[in-house]
């Protein structure tokens, strides 16, 4: 006999068991984090994390299936998280707006966003591994520039299909516009250490130089 | 009583020292190199780095201060003989010579000498350390990136001079040519590892492409 009430349980149920296991998730990620940034990842250790998370090993294995799957979840996610919320925040150049202001703004937004002491450091960490642990850098690559450029190449087109850009390779566009931009900031923060990200007004300078090129290049006039 | 022929021996047996003190300098930084990009900069060891060089530590220590030491020198040397190769072998541009073509004949050689296995393996290594010791980065910084873009600074306002480039601000103006030409390659390089070093064809591509949005901005027409 089919009770209703059963179902309900049931669901109340496996609601708490997924609310648990996500809390336990990002427990997990949050203490990851922190060890690979502290100890490096040849020298983050699973039983750390597991102490930091307060979780066992066995908890953290059946979410990731190694350490690198650990690793890579944490570089996607906060790539991921930076990317969403440069490209998916800016709306649309509005009919009679400023396109060099609204492409300032972009610039100024990626370069907030992307260079924080924390992304600074994962982004030091996975270089400095490529060679060994080649995902690692490929999930960052995927999730940060390419994911970033993609976006950007999509908005370039959408410009010039409105007549206000002139863009031949959309792609290449967003490589020049993307790293016009962001080389000169990121370059300093990868081989100075934090100490290198260069100030508010020097980014501002960066993002207003880089688009004047950028807009001499691409611009309709 | 002045005897020539001491002069002459003692000058001679300098000259000898002087050479033996040269090879075994050679012999160390070559195996140091090695050790350091194989075992990264924690893990490279003196003891293996004098076994390699066929000297003793004390040797080792005798020429260099510290571990540190021999690690810049080693920073600086490569990225030195790399810039060197880029900005002294190149004469300035001809009366009546093309300077887009020359201008990407400059951003050729420079992409050919410094996206190479060994140095793109250095440069990882460098920036995965340089939170812990900022010092390797500071000197790959300043032997690289800065020294190449002074050098394009200057030629560029020579250029300008000639009325042949409209610019402001020379040394913005250089970090525009310089990673217009060189982010898109170099960041592959180090977040995929080598095998995202590009192919010659793409990265001829990129050169031509980003002499084309440099000139459209800093050109004299």
């Amino acid at each position: 006999m089919f009770d209703a009430r059963d179902t309900a349980v049931n669901d109340q149920s496996s609601h708490e068991d997924g609310g648990r296991t996500a809390r336990k998730r990002k427990a997990i990620l949050e203490a990851a984090t922190g060890v690979f940034l502290k100890k490096g990842y040849l020298g983050a250790g699973m039983d750390e994390i597991a102490l930091l998370a307060d979780v066992s090993k066995q908890t953290i294995y059946k979410q990731f299936a190694s350490k690198e799957a650990l690793f890579i979840e944490i570089v996607s996610g906060l790539t991921n998280a930076g990317s969403d919320a440069v490209h998916n925040i800016i709306p649309d150049l509005a009919e009679g707006e400023d396109l060099q202001a609204y492409l300032e703004a972009y610039a100024n937004r990626q370069l907030a966003i992307v260079l924080t002491p924390r992304l600074m450091q994962l982004r030091r960490m996975v270089i400095g591994e490529a060679g060994r642990f080649p995902d690692l850098g490929k999930a960052l690559y995927e999730g940060g520039p390419k994911r970033a450029m993609a976006a950007m190449a999509a908005m370039f087109q959408h410009l010039a299909q409105r007549g206000l850009l002139r863009v031949d390779d959309a792609t290449m566009a967003a490589s020049h516009f993307n790293w016009l931009v962001m080389s000169q900031p990121l370059n300093q923060a990868m081989l100075l250490g934090d100490a290198g990200i260069p100030e508010a007004a020097a980014l501002r300078q960066y993002a207003a130089d880089g688009v004047r090129v950028f807009l001499a290049a691409y611009g309709a006039r």
